[in-house]
């Protein structure tokens, strides 16, 4: 496995800054919230979204230092991230995320939904404090777009009606519109022209869909171990992703066993092989190879330098998870 | 008991329109959300805060209706207020609210956060489209300290060495933040002086913290029905407040009552009775009396009018409902 360190490198200084501020921000005050944030910020996330919000500061400044504003949007969008992580674990009452015991699992739900609640008012007020209206515009639309994808998911689940078209569209709510969002918001930052602005949300939402789309196929092929979670447990609280909308189509069999919620002896078993077996997996691949290409060819407005190709390389490490 | 509504009367068809609003701004895509909407939206709330915003914007705007964005101010101050207690009720596991059960009771935690997160995610999103940079901080700002004061709450629960001065901070932070930012912000919609916006703050401010030792008192002299909850719940759930804190001043024991968390038979009872036959309700009448005269003197900058009238009346009515 590759690690992501090599890509970041032109931004691996500011991640450190970065997760200094973090813990700074966070965890002066309260010692249940401190260790909540210790817990969070320390618990081995890769940092991908403050990255490319790094990356294209320092790719849109011409390789100059992010100013105070630009680490402060990294910032942000790391807690507005954290935060939807912490009470997405409240409502699907996850018990590890990357191998690590949830906030919710580790404290209770009571602590997870005020830890979420202050990360969340936190990065609002800093938002705010950027003074720029149309980059508090562009967050704040993540943050509602994070609670629709939610609810989204919420109400398909065990939905075998669901179609690829609103799959992708949670998927846009909740991992793609951050990442285009916070792309374009570190483009307006840096003042550069409108239609750059608009290529680097268009980077962030293909980059940010082949991301969900591979995190997908690897539910289906990883291990536990790797993946901090157990092996199928989207498919097993319902939450129907592309591989086993494909295999869907082609064995309608699978259809029979996700709707009576995997409650036959040896379903569950029988429904991940169907997956397995089925052009699933690959057909998914597919689809994520078309987001991520169309991401490059959004980055030919940037002028070449180490953060655009770095930029481009995270697409490479996108599908070098599953190839 | 007199109701609110005479005192609204400047702003009673003001309020209608804004009920329509809310239930359409939410309700619309989500039957789990409608549900949990006209639950929250129909479920008897004073709606109190939107009141002060709408009658500041009129005393504001000499009499004048309120446009588009005052309107849309005060929404977003109900749905602000409505989504910090839905996850207040998740953390303190209230089952009723104003005689009627709770989102969490009535539905279950997961959909209680889901709600919360929801409305906080709208309310920040038309928020920024206000385009007004001040009021974006201005609300921000509010949304921090409700999370602030749940967590101060959370942490100081059965601690007896909280000072009036620590019991006042988080009232600030979890009532009077809200209506005092939120009038002030009305005033900058309506772009009056800057020293009247400050005057509108500390207006709202001294109601809010006089509202809150209201409420505390209440507490403790309402009966379960009038209250719409346990009565003294508070004290059981460990939140030490203003009357509570005055009784512990004039008879210790009830600091060693608090200390065991009521573990002893008939502690509770015993409790109750030390600070209803203490100074402690007589002292906090006073207390919320001092904000209330200093709200009132916040108010001689705005040209008398209805609005101005009912602003005024409004601190009157706080009070009569423990005269």
């Amino acid at each position: 496995m590759i690690s992501t360190t090599s890509f970041f490198a032109p931004v691996d200084e500011d991640l450190k800054i970065l997760t200094q501020n973090l813990r700074n921000l966070i965890g002066a005050r309260h010692p249940i919230l401190a260790a909540a944030a210790e817990h969070l910020f320390s618990a081995g996330g890769k940092r991908i979204r403050p990255a490319i919000v790094l990356l294209v500061s320092r790719a849109t400044l011409g390789e100059a230092e992010p100013t105070s504003r630009h680490r402060r949007l990294a910032e942000i969008t790391e807690m507005i991230h954290t935060a939807s992580l912490v009470h997405d674990d409240v409502v699907d009452e996850a018990q590890l995320r990357r191998n690590v015991p949830t906030v919710n699992s580790l404290f209770d739900n009571k602590i997870a939904v005020l830890a979420g609640d202050f990360l969340f008012a936190q990065s609002s007020w800093y938002l705010a404090n950027l003074d720029n209206l149309e980059v508090v515009k562009l967050l704040s639309e993540v943050i509602r777009d994070f609670a629709e994808g939610e609810i989204q998911q919420g109400i398909n689940l065990f939905d075998t009606s669901l179609s690829i078209e609103s799959y992708l569209e949670k998927s846009y709510y909740k991992t793609a519109s951050l990442i285009a969002n916070s792309a374009k918001a570190a483009g307006v930052l840096s003042e550069v022209p409108r239609e750059v602005c608009e290529h680097l949300y268009h980077y962030g939402r293909e980059l940010g869909l082949a991301f969900q789309i591979v995190d997908d196929i690897l539910d289906f092929t990883s291990d536990t171990e790797v993946l901090g979670k157990p092996a199928g447990s989207d498919l097993i609280s319902g939450n129907i992703t592309a591989p086993a909308l494909y295999a869907m189509a082609e064995n309608p069999y699978l259809e029979v066993l996700i709707e009576r919620g995997f409650s036959g002896e040896g379903d569950l078993e029988k429904a991940l092989s169907i997956i397995k077996e089925s052009q699933g997996i690959e057909k998914s691949r597919e689809l994520a190879l078309g987001y991520g290409k169309s991401a490059v060819t959004h980055l030919t407005c940037l002028p070449s330098s180490p953060s655009t190709q770095a930029l481009i390389d995270l697409v490479q490490y996108n599908f070098g998870r599953i190839y």
